[in-house]
């Protein structure tokens, strides 16, 4: 359990991730662009360096949670890093990015001798906080059994092996996310129904989610949106809605639901 | 047990239910447009009859399951129904309509000292048959707590009661049937989108359905697009998304997600 492991970013997710990784005993380096936020890591012993570089140790692990796609291979091309993490090392790389990215980021890992593993994240803060993750993972299968009690003492209740083909684990994030967007908006405009012809929200999603839709999304999302009718906020739908756009015009597959929900989101 | 219940519509969904009846020791007066339909509940002891008032005793229950608000006024509206059903009888109407034909109906029930019980049925012939199905329900409480049990040997698992106001149980059905279709189509595109990315739309469903989507709607159409890339072909959606576009208009919600699948279900 004293094996230091690198962590960069320090988002609502990663956080709470990387918290647990500490309460688990494991010895962090961390690197966030906005350094205050690893405040609270560094009063729980964490190590804040100043570059992503930093993080690393030869032939060790660093896992990396951040915004999107040019994040991530910001983090990736800068000064070093590839060479500190150098041969053996592996990068868990969580953030939920294009598969054609992972695939060349792998690609670039491989040649320093480093191993690519991508491990995108299902679950809300709250969830990393209740150790009620779950991640779908892919890259080469020794890479992913040394990762996966990392992925565990992170907060993953379950760790799917989608192969060692990367690509494979952001597709289905990307799948994941999109049925979430998509579920959320008809759940909004399914009880916007309801509510305007004057019958309760709640007690249809409370009927719904404890019949067909006895599911974590629809109960969640269900609850919220009939107790108040204020439109979601976070900007992720859009950018992953988007992601789910581009993978799918990639193999010429027309998505109409998700074209609409691109634009709903992004003239919301 | 022994009381005559008449029960009109033997459709995919009304012939198991009025089996469910005759089993739970209820004698059936039955009705349906095409006759020979009734043959395996005569042949269990159902009184076939020529016509739709013929099901009605005085002061009985009538149960209807039809195809749509045409074929329901049709059968109200029909030589002396109304009049054989008399002060007392009930008509429980499990199709599902629009709330403001149920409302419609309702009133003319009322007209003849007849009460009118809404309580369309959420299930698939074959939960039907396993005795899993959800309905909601409204009308006069009296009316409701004397139907409910016969809801129950019909095949309903659980009965859910949305007050008084007739329309409201049509409006849980449309907003229900509306997320069906919704989920439905999701599911189809985002595996279409994990498919030809080469990702198996199996492994995909299997991970969402036992993870953040576990939810018997999920479970079951899931599998279904994930063996199968053929469309379904029920006509039941169009018509029930037109319903609830319908039922959205008169209270100037607008629907873009439901705009959206009645076009793609119409252009099928």
């Amino acid at each position: 359990m004293s094996e230091t492991i690198g962590f960069i970013g320090l988002g609502r997710l990663g956080l709470p991730m990387a918290t647990n990784l500490l309460q688990a005993g494991y010895a962090l380096r961390v690197y966030n662009r906005t350094a205050s936020k690893a405040e609270p890591l560094v009063a729980q012993g964490a190590q804040l360096v100043e570059r992503p570089a930093d993080v690393a140790t030869s032939g060790g692990i660093v896992a990396t949670i951040v915004w999107d796609d040019a994040a991530l291979e910001s983090i990736v091309m800068s000064d070093g890093f590839l060479e500190k993490l150098g041969a053996g090392g592996v990068h868990i790389a969580m953030s939920t990015i294009l598969p054609e990215t992972s695939k060349r980021l792998a690609a670039l890992h491989a040649q320093h001798g480093c191993i690519y593993v991508e491990a995108p994240i299902f679950g809300r803060p709250e969830a990393a906080i209740a150790h009620n993750l779950w991640i779908p993972f892919a890259g080469p299968q020794q890479a992913k059994d040394r990762v996966r009690p990392l992925l565990q003492a992170m907060g993953g209740k379950g760790i799917f092996d989608f192969g060692e083909e990367i690509g494979a684990a952001n597709i289905v994030k990307l799948v994941g996310n999109f049925l979430i967007v998509s579920a959320g908006h008809s759940i909004r405009e399914a009880l916007a129904m309801a509510r305007n012809n004057g019958v309760d929200p709640k007690a249809v999603i409370d009927m719904l989610t404890s019949t067909l839709f006895s599911a974590p999304i629809y109960q969640s999302y269900g609850q919220r949106v009939a107790e108040l009718s204020t439109p979601f906020t976070s900007a992720i739908p859009l950018k992953d809605v988007g992601l789910f756009k581009r993978t799918s015009q990639q193999v010429e597959i027309s998505t109409p639901i998700a074209d609409l929900l691109y634009d709903i989101l992004q003239s919301a």
